[in-house]
């Protein structure tokens, strides 16, 4: 078949994000055209099920006739205003249910909510970069750090902007950029299934309730703080994905791990900053957000992806009525947060951002059958070899690929193994991304059962072709 | 008059960019509804020229029928979907029409366009930050530089996040968070107005215009240059906003000044980043960029703002094929540029833009007819005795406030000159946002002489009353 004159024209003008564009200047780009709910058309009119949400934005489905019209009604009143001096409709209406989601048990009218204020910006880098500065600053303020300094954890990913980027730790993505990145610390990730103080053999299940340890990766915060207090000094904040750690490999974690280690760092007096961009809105929780699950409340709440529904960039940090005081003053004392984009707040992305919370309600139901569903009809893939983990958080699961299960030996970088089994899957017609040898499955909330029984029995055949191969 | 419950709401709950939070709590909120061209409306029914274009990215008026319609069109198509691994038909076609813009001189088939590729993301800070990243990569790939550092104007603005912070130089904004910047050099911008070489006495005129100097500003770029290279170093990249210098104080270069300067550092083998975040799409120039005004081809171009014209949050940065070359290779040799935002290539936002750049065509004579009548009607500001400098890019206007124009005298930061007059400003119906003692009038292309005659007529008053009193 001929390359599409959009493929071409992507082939010569794109760049595309996280993407080796000498592989992707060699295929024929999948163009697509349309959606509707968790399908979508290429231009060749063949049809996929969006097996990751669209990079893990799309919550409800495509060409939600709700969010459409919610879009469609602000378009034709104003697209945009700035909120720089400016409030506007949907902004206003957007802060007041994000507090109240953010803050399930404080009624909002009634008691002062712990999450009081929310700063809008357009991904979650910046989100990230919103919170990191403003813990940055606060712990100045207060007196509690002259440099303040930032956990995070081996494995973080909080985003793709300098700052961002200093938080995180994945070598892969962030050690050519060494020379721009201020320094942070990082402690080990409770990643169950390569964890050296997990005393369980390989076994056929979740590596989380096999496992056999006492905490170990508990006690490393408690110890990293521990030091940090013997130099005399403390962390500025602790960074965390709650519930699931994302591009570290979609690594979930064990129950009560999140409590614990919110405890140790709230007890130090440090800020907890939950970067729920993926995990928010249900995806990966069975409360809203996944730190509520554990019962944490954290100082700072980063979100973006699901916001809108899936539907427009749009980003959110929600944090205390005690950082936002740190920044009260004269206008000449210099105290305000400097710090804006220009989009801040649209009106566009607002609307579709309170259509999209609008509908949570009613995908309560929904998640959870989805959530069944993927985990009933994963079970089978434990019959293969190449499959080592399957971890499932809320509407979010995981398949990590090996050369054998038994000996959990990874497949090697070079060897493409998540790439070449998402090939296949796509000409199966399911599309989604791997992360290194992780395969994604998360698909919108009105994922039928009939279309995750595809999802899983397309992953079965892709691994058994992409996999067997010599 | 009492607030509006959706004011309440805003303050409840919203933290604004770049505000003083104790100051807007203690204001009435003024909340936009609607708009129609030039033209908002708040929930009181009340009318306002939009006279900063919503924080400088409005270019054609809001609710543009053509706008409209194309973000109408696509969200019955599809709202979004991921460019990891998938190519979409706006951002393709979009990507076409930015190619041809930025390169006016190639035909895009006939000949390779000097920038030749597109790498999106959602706003200017992130348009930066890949432009800084690629940048820095690509002199450590290429050896010009191990570890590579960069040059910036004094005052420069490129943006909040912590990368874009590093390559600003404005204290007010950057000073606190020194602590988590990478270390950049700043060079003399040329601010004609308040240049120390400039022999001229003030006058009643821009002071570009009567300048007596001998360019004294490149030749300290020149010299930034030489210490560098006597260092056995050189620069990865000087970063400039072409044509005016935005939240520096919308400081209007002189003409012949990037010309001279580009042509040092592209000379030195030093890449040229051109943020034409504001300046871009015919707002501060007579061509499509300002870069181009004074025949420069930038190496980086970083688009936002106007990239949407004015209504999603979008945002592009287009470099060479030898920035493109160098990111090529075996999937393993990890030369992949690990950069990406969700929302990368947003389908509503790209049909927006293609939408806008389509008007742009048209737009020619109405920007020319524009800027002829700001520059007419502020000429009756030259009375005004606090009026100390008036410069003018294209579509984009600035007056200078001072104590006294015969010397030159600046307001106090705690006067907040600049925010009084905006504040009569709006009393009288017209909406902008200073930039310190600078009052900055850059209202949509669609803007009528009746409604420039307005701006300018409420202008005068409003620094008449505002300024003068005890």
């Amino acid at each position: 078949m001929k390359k599409h004159p959009l493929g071409k024209l992507d082939q010569r003008h794109l760049w595309h994000p996280f993407t080796q564009m000498r592989d992707w200047l060699k295929g024929k780009p999948l163009v697509i055209e349309r959606g509707k709910g968790a399908l979508l058309w290429d231009v060749r009119g063949r049809e996929y099920i969006d097996a990751n949400s669209s990079i893990w934005t799309n919550l409800h489905g495509h060409n939600h006739p709700k969010i459409n019209a919610a879009i469609r009604g602000q378009l034709g009143r104003v697209a945009h205003t700035s909120a720089l001096g400016l409030a506007n409709e949907p902004a206003s209406l957007l802060g007041r249910e994000l507090v109240r989601l953010a803050n399930p048990r404080a009624g909002v009218t009634q008691q002062q909510p712990r999450l009081a204020k929310v700063f809008y910006s357009d991904n979650g880098s910046t989100a990230v970069e919103v919170a990191l500065k403003l813990a940055y600053e606060f712990a100045r303020r207060t007196g509690r750090a002259r440099k303040p300094r930032f956990l995070s954890l081996d494995g973080a990913y909080h985003g793709d902007t300098v700052g961002a980027v200093s938080a995180g730790h994945i070598d892969l993505f962030h050690k050519a950029y060494s020379g721009m990145l201020f320094k942070t610390d990082k402690v080990m990730s409770p990643y169950c299934y390569r964890c050296p103080f997990n005393k369980a053999k390989p076994e056929r299940g979740d590596a989380r309730d096999t496992r056999k340890c006492h905490f170990e990766c508990v006690d490393k915060v408690e110890q990293q703080f521990a030091t940090r207090k013997k130099r005399g000094s403390n962390y500025a904040a602790l960074l965390v994905e709650p519930g699931m750690q994302g591009p570290a490999g979609m690594i979930a974690q064990p129950k009560g791990w999140l409590g614990r280690v919110a405890q140790i760092a709230q007890g130090h007096g440090t800020q907890l900053i939950a970067d729920e961009v993926m995990t928010g809105f249900g995806r990966a929780a069975c409360r809203h957000f996944a730190s509520h699950d554990e019962g944490v409340q954290p100082d700072f709440l980063c979100l973006a992806k699901g916001l809108s529904g899936g539907y427009l960039p749009m980003a959110a940090t929600l944090t205390t009525q005690e950082v936002f005081d740190a920044f009260l003053g004269d206008y000449s004392e210099l105290k305000t947060f400097f710090h804006g984009h220009s989009y801040t707040g649209n009106q566009l992305g607002s609307a579709a951002s309170l259509a999209s919370i609008g509908l949570l309600k009613t995908a309560a139901s929904r998640r959870k059958k989805l959530a069944a569903n993927l985990h009933t009809e994963a079970k089978r893939l434990w019959s293969l070899s190449q499959v080592g983990d399957i971890r499932q958080a809320g509407c979010v699961l995981a398949v990590e690929l090996v050369r054998d299960w038994r000996t959990r030996e990874p497949f090697k970088l070079a060897e493409q193994a998540g790439i070449r089994v998402c090939d296949g899957l796509a000409k199966r017609g399911v599309l989604t991304r791997p992360v290194g040898n992780v395969i994604v499955i998360m698909p919108p909330f009105c994922t039928t059962q009939q279309q995750v029984k595809k999802i899983f029995s397309a992953l079965y055949d892709s691994i058994e072709e992409s996999l067997n191969k010599p």
